[in-house]
This record gives structure tokens, C-alpha cells and sequence, in this order.
């Protein structure tokens, strides 16, 4: 039995879900198809590497998963399929893979070169699910692509540092569905160059000088009176690991999140200034 | 073969939907999962409360529910597990099971204490996904918990009645996908209030004073011809037996739905007023 | 073990899908349950003909195809049961199955006759489902119901071709997740009447003289600068045969797409001309 997962930007309005997936199961009966989302925004890169970050590890060891996003072939656009922590992704060539073989080296990557005898302007259909049903039934790497040591880099979902290391200058990565504005600044890369000093982040006009690890440590001890702090700013490192701006019990739909409360869109700066003199990790400074 | 329904309000772009799948599948392989929403609004207890008390008695015996809306643990917050009609339900103590519970007693409900072990800001994936895979696997309740005899209601799903009993004051609890409007007022309580007398719905400034079985008796027998009453009002008892005002047909994305034509949203008013003289149940008064 | 699919107007929001699911399995506890969309336009049968007609040919033969899009029973919409192409389709018969059965010729069709037994309003639920089980465990479809030889026909589906046989004035039969503008003329029928002729296709206030077979042909070899042509509109055949009016990259959210842009909604004319003297096919004319 075989899980595969579909990360793509069809939506689910259009036949194009229910198309691979009635292509898998008939080359797999019994394979398992989880989506992943289907709501990536069109052709965004980004949000499709952070998504894939954050969702791949849950899986076992052995899924395949398929990106289907900005994925029409061409020179610019090859298709590739790789090996890399024990699971294996069928996707383009275009930076999606970026945040996640950044951080472990992929085990091996071909360039997928069965395009000759496949036509197609739906390659997900054609091309992807075929290449991932063959890995299901064992099939090597090497026999449906030519191996390559490279991949497209996305420059843009990596924050910079100034020359004085009191400034990490990032921006806006993603926006998740309760309208939390998440950061490309990771826990890591804050405690690496924070080194525990004190610190501000500033997103648009506002600033922040603590950072939660839970939503609800904003309410404090009040937990009876916590409906207080709804809508309520704050930063937090959230369950993936990086840099959160939210606002506690958000709903962008009625009151709004913190992508609307604050103004505040995919790629705008968010930048953290430390402070020379030590502070105690976390604290507040005022 | 275990079955396991997720509830959130987690929307479908972001990862956590993903995550929490690829979770279960690695604890255990052939269960299978089925999504009853993720499109809970952010927090919406009402609305939780209502769609699973309609959607869980379809699934068989044995089922095991995740419930991820408002999950957060804190002191005023808890999570609980609770067996009830046969079904396992795994869900923070925030008021959610209050229709379920309230209509079928609970056999157990356990307060759950693994989180000494677990520090998580995402406790569906990392606290209830361990649960459900513990019940799938035929663990007791309480081993992952202690046993508590009370659960958190909530006060506003339940409709008044007068010291006269001849008005039913509701609300709206729910508003569907085609814009209906859900009432709180169940077909047993108009039935157990009204005794058969005639009755003025008052919804806005609109007014019903007869209650359909299905939405196109409003078409009586002219059914060639039914597209007249497309955009018509009308007050139903739905298939999950609640008092709804509808419009035949309605589209929200066009035309609009009963929500935007009465101007009506979640928690306003519906009342009910009842005649003294007898009539006969579901006729019209004038 | 039974494959079905769902294709309904339900929305993911209600308890609708979820109650669908759990009475299958509660019926075919190894069922695989497969969801085509529940974002139909609610009571749109135009788009669940097309959808429908490019999704069910991907699945094995025996898959059975439930269709809930306005399907409440009534004189003018009986519920039918259908094989064709191997496949089974479980359905209102108001014109959803158009599409699929101008194409290939039903080998059966019945007309559903278990409603006295059931009183409903959610027939997906206590019907469909009912049939669709029944006929996954090899049940006849004389069964339950009483074969019939015709079913409805949607019109509005069918481009015109004129007398002089050079113009065919087709319409938007479905606009898609990118906001792509699908004709309802096919490929074929291009080919048919065409002949091989010059030709102008008419959008809006725009025009076309070349049709492509991949998005990204609209690059050319310039594949290193392809962003440029983000935003160009361009007429191609798509991946299910139909003329379809594109947006190179289009974000429905953002920059708009060929919806939007060319300020065309469903039903709003798509018209070819075609010249008299004989041109390459699919070249431009200027």
C-alpha cells in the first residue's frame, strides 16, 4: 500500500483533483491519497516550499508526494523527482523544493525524462502520477530520469543579517488561514544571532519585545477572564518554527487577523533589532 | 481498520490539515481518515456543536472524532475524551459536545493528563492524534486520562419560551452553504410547545405561518413550472430536524441567500408565536 | 472493494459531505471514497455536466459516480441510475449526465423507484447513497429501478454554427480555478467546421487569431524571461478539448484573470469567425 499526497494551486472547484486522483487508483487500487491543500495561490513558490516544509515530516517514511504547482514544462521548468529523508517528491524545478533541501541534503534528484512519449498540458495528470506510481511499485529513480546534483534556490524566502549582527532583516512568508502573518525568521536563526539579548520586532507600525511559545500565555494566570484578550497583537514562534506576528483568537473573516489588522502582505518586512547590553532570553524590555 | 473524523476550523490551505493526516497514517497505517470540515469559522463553538451532532450518527459504530476548534489547553480550557453512543470524541472541553451530549448521556469522559509528557502549541497533532490512535489501537480512556462527570455547556443554542408557553423565542445557530438559516428551534420542541395550534414565524420583518417538509412542496404540483419560485422564502424543517428559513434555490454568490435577503446573520433572533385557538399542525393561517 | 465518487453543490462547510461519508462507510466499511468537488455553483448543472464529463474517464472501470446537484426528488427531476463506459453514475435526471451521454451512448439507465420506502430530504444521503451501495455490491439496476431510454438534454451547452457554415457562436461554459475562461467549443468541432481555415475568435472586445496547445508555448524560446508574459491572454485547447480563453500566470486574487480582465462571465458569447481562402491551421493571420 502506497501514500501519496497532492500539494497543489487547482483548487477544489475544478475537475483537475478528481482527475489525478482517478488516474492513481487506477494504476494503484489500493494506494492512499492524502491532499495536502490544493488552495496554494497561483504559481506562488513560496507558500508551496513553506507548506511542504511544514507538512512533509508527519508523513511515513516512504510517501511520495506531488507538487503541483506552476508546473508546465519547459526550458526554464524542468520536472524532477527526488529522494530525500526517506520520502520522495515528483514537482518542478522551481525553488518548491527549496526550504526543505536546504535543510537535508536530498539523497538523490533526476531530471524526469519521459517526456517524449507523453504530450500533455496537464502534466500533473500525465506526467507526475505516472512517476509516482512507478516509485510505489519500487522503481528506481534512475530509470525515469537522468541524475542531477542541483536545484533551483528561492532567493527570497531567506532573511538577511546587517554587518553589525544586531539586525535580522525578514519578511513576510505566508499568511495562514486565521490571518497570522508568519515570518521567514526562524527560532534558530533568531536565538543564533540574538544570543540572548534583548530585542525589538518591528511589523509596520507596531512593535513587539517578547516572543510566546503558546497563544494563550498572553492571558496569563487569567484564564477565566481570557475572552479579554481576544484580538489582542502578539509574537510567538509558532508549531513550525518560525517567527509569528497573531492576533489571539483571530477571525480575518469578522474582526480580522493579523495580516489586516496590521496592513500587512506576503514579501513586507518584518525586522528585529537586538540591543547590545544582555538581557535575559525572551523578556520584555520595558 | 480504524475510521477517524477530523472537525476544525483549520481551513484547507495551510499544512496542519496535512500534518495531522500524515501523523495518524504513521501511528497507524490502514486508518482511514475522513474530513468532516476544516471549515469551522475560527473559533465557533455553536457551529462545531451543530455539525457534528449531524454528521457523526451517520458514521458506524467505533468511530473515533477529532475535534480541533478553539484547542488551545489552559486552566479554563481542557481536553477531554468522552465515549458516547458507541463513538469516541476527542476534543477540547469548551462546549462543543453540548448537542451531542445533551440529548444522548455520555458513557465516560476522561479529563486527558498526557500532556505532561507533550509541550505543544499545535495539541491536535501532537496531543489528539495520539489519543485517537491510543483508542483505535482498544486503549481504555483512562489510562490517558482521569474520569470527570460534567462537561462545559453552552447556554446560547437553547431557545426561550414565555411563562404563557405560546411563544418559542430562537436564534440563528448555523447558516449554511446555500445561505439558509438555522434555527436553534428543533421539530420536537414546536411540536411539544405549538400542541397543534397555528403559529406566525417571525424572521426580520418577514413572516411564515406554515412549516414545508421539503423545499419544493413550495411548487405544490406545478412542477414544470418551478423555476418561479426560485428565490422564494420559505420555512422548513430540515434533515437535521431544525426549524430553517430558506429560499428556494437561493445561490449566496448571486442571487443571495436567505441570510443576506433577511438581512439576518448567526444569533439573531427567530420567534415564534403560537394562537390560543386550535388549528391544524403545519397549516396556513390566513 | 468499491470506489465512489462525490460531485455535489454541498460546500465543505455543512455536515452535508461529512454525513454523505460516514453513511457509506456505515454501508461499505472498505469503501474508497473519492471527492470530485462540492464547489459546484449551488444548482448549477452546467458546470457539473463539464466537470463531471472531464473527471469520471480518470477512474477504473466500476467506479460509481454519485451527483448531488439539485437533486431534490420532484415530478420534473426523478432520480436516475446509470452505466456507461463501465462506469455508474447515481443522479438527478435534470441534464448533468448531457455531456458524458452525447458522447458515448448509455448501455442502461434506470429510473429510481425505492423512494416510497424512503421519506427524505437529503436524498444524496438516503437514496443516493442506498443505490450506490447497492450497486457496489454487485446489485442489478433493474432492481431498483424501472429502465427508462432517454434522460434530459441541456441545450445551452451546444455552440451554433450558421448557415454559411463560417462562424460558430459558442458561450463561456465554465470559468475555472485560475479564472480561465472554457468555451463550450471543442476541438473537434473547431477541426470540423474550420476545415483547416483561417480564423478570428472574438472574446469581449478582444480577438485571437492563434490557438495554442501549452500555455507556456505563448514564451516562445525565450524561456529565461518567461515572466514578461505573465498577464498575456492567449486562446489554447485545453487538456479536456475545449477552446479555452487564458491568462499567462493569472491570480484570480490578484492581478485578475481572463474572467475578470476580459469582464466575461458564464454564458457571455465566445464567436469564430472563419475566412473563406484556406490558411495553415492554427497559424496567425496578420
Amino acid at each position: 500500500m502506497s501514500l501519496i499526497t497532492l500539494t497543489t494551486d487547482f483548487g477544489t472547484k475544478d475537475h483537475f483533483v478528481g482527475a489525478v486522483k482517478g488516474a492513481i487508483y487506477t494504476e494503484l487500487a489500493d494506494a492512499r491519497i492524502v491532499d495536502i491543500t490544493h488552495e496554494i495561490s497561483p504559481f506562488n513558490i513560496t507558500e508551496t516550499a513553506y507548506i511542504l516544509k511544514n507538512s512533509y515530516k508527519s508523513f511515513p517514511k516512504g510517501t511520495i508526494h506531488i507538487i503541483g504547482v506552476d508546473s508546465e514544462l519547459s526550458k526554464d521548468n524542468k520536472h524532477i523527482a527526488m529522494s530525500l529523508d526517506d520520502h520522495f517528491f515528483v514537482c518542478p524545478d522551481n525553488g518548491l523544493i527549496s526550504m526543505i533541501a536546504s535543510e537535508i541534503n536530498p539523497t538523490k534528484i533526476v531530471e524526469i525524462n519521459i517526456h517524449d512519449r507523453i504530450e500533455s498540458s496537464f502534466p500533473v495528470l500525465d506526467v507526475f502520477v505516472k512517476v509516482a506510481c512507478f516509485i510505489a511499485r519500487g522503481g528506481n529513480l534512475t530509470v525515469i530520469g537522468r541524475e542531477i546534483y542541483d536545484f533551483k534556490k528561492l532567493v527570497e524566502i531567506q532573511p538577511k543579517v546587517n554587518q553589525a549582527q544586531n539586525q535580522i532583516i525578514g519578511g513576510v512568508l505566508y499568511i495562514d488561514n486565521y490571518g497570522n502573518l508568519i515570518t521567514n525568521i526562524s527560532k534558530k536563526m533568531f536565538n543564533d544571532i540574538g544570543k540572548g539579548r534583548g530585542f525589538k520586532i518591528n511589523a509596520s507600525r507596531y512593535s513587539f519585545t517578547k516572543i510566546f511559545t503558546k497563544y494563550n500565555e498572553i492571558t496569563g494566570d487569567s484564564a477565566h477572564d481570557s475572552y479579554q484578550y481576544d484580538g489582542s497583537k502578539l509574537a510567538i514562534f509558532n508549531s513550525a518554527g518560525f517567527l509569528e506576528i497573531a492576533i489571539y483568537r483571530s477571525n480575518l473573516k469578522t474582526v480580522g487577523g493579523a495580516s489586516t489588522l496590521l496592513g500587512l502582505e506576503y514579501r513586507d518586512p518584518i525586522i528585529i533589532d537586538f540591543f547590545t547590553e544582555t538581557k535575559p532570553e525572551y523578556s520584555s524590555l520595558s
